[in-house]
């Protein structure tokens, strides 16, 4: 059902040094920046591999403001691993079998994600602590 | 210099109903199982995705006893995310151009990681919070 790791998702406090310091250390390239109002959050998408399978991202992510997800857990537990996407063909069947598996879900159905994918998050409760994202990419063009 | 996100480390209290749970939940498949009596961890691998250079896991990792740097990280902050891993084609060589870039290892030089991998980790002080071990994979056979 999982078709690869497609990003971690890092909380950082700057985006702008994390971001440097991603392209300084390990070479990666950014190639999408996006404000998503609606989750209170600003990121970069970094280029870790390719694959026809889609690719694999480095997600860093700058609260807009305390009071959204990512503001809250740096409060909480300050900079690191905030969720882990992993790659889906089809979102909708995934996440019916998941759901079907008893594992309860965040979103009861897709919703748009970084670089137009289609994604849904499930319960961090019910997959051992951890935020977890399906991610079905957008087509390419 | 990073090829892929070779694994994502997973601290779990009970292995057995972890790996029970992603295969039934999300379709993986155990490909390895090993204990390390240095490290005080058991670890079961879950491919993923496989690739020309190199496959993609979940890794679950439990304590063999509570003073452990896994059992340690129970016992701070639950079960969750532990670890990232990158994959990389020189380990030797990614780990000198990232100590030039002026971050701290924990590994000064390569050790045997899973899967006959050679692994070092990087401080996770100097990646923003996120304990980052880097992976040269084993030669396929």
């Amino acid at each position: 059902m999982l078709t690869r790791i497609d990003h971690v998702g890092i909380a950082v406090h700057d985006l702008a040094s994390a971001v440097t310091f991603y392209e300084r250390a390990f070479g990666l390239r950014v190639v999408a920046r996006e404000t998503h109002d609606d989750q209170g959050v600003r990121e970069v998408m970094l280029a870790v591999a390719d694959a026809a399978a889609g690719g694999s991202y480095v997600q860093l992510l700058e609260p807009l403001h305390p009071d959204s997800p990512v503001g809250r857990f740096l409060a909480r537990r300050g900079e690191g691993v905030h969720h882990i996407g992993y790659g889906v063909e089809d979102v909708e069947a995934a996440l019916r079998a998941i759901g079907a598996a008893g594992v309860r879900r965040i979103d009861q159905r897709p919703r748009h994600g970084s670089m137009g994918a289609s994604i849904a998050f499930l319960h961090p409760k019910d997959v051992g602590g951890v935020l977890t994202e399906l991610v079905q990419a957008a087509p390419r063009r």
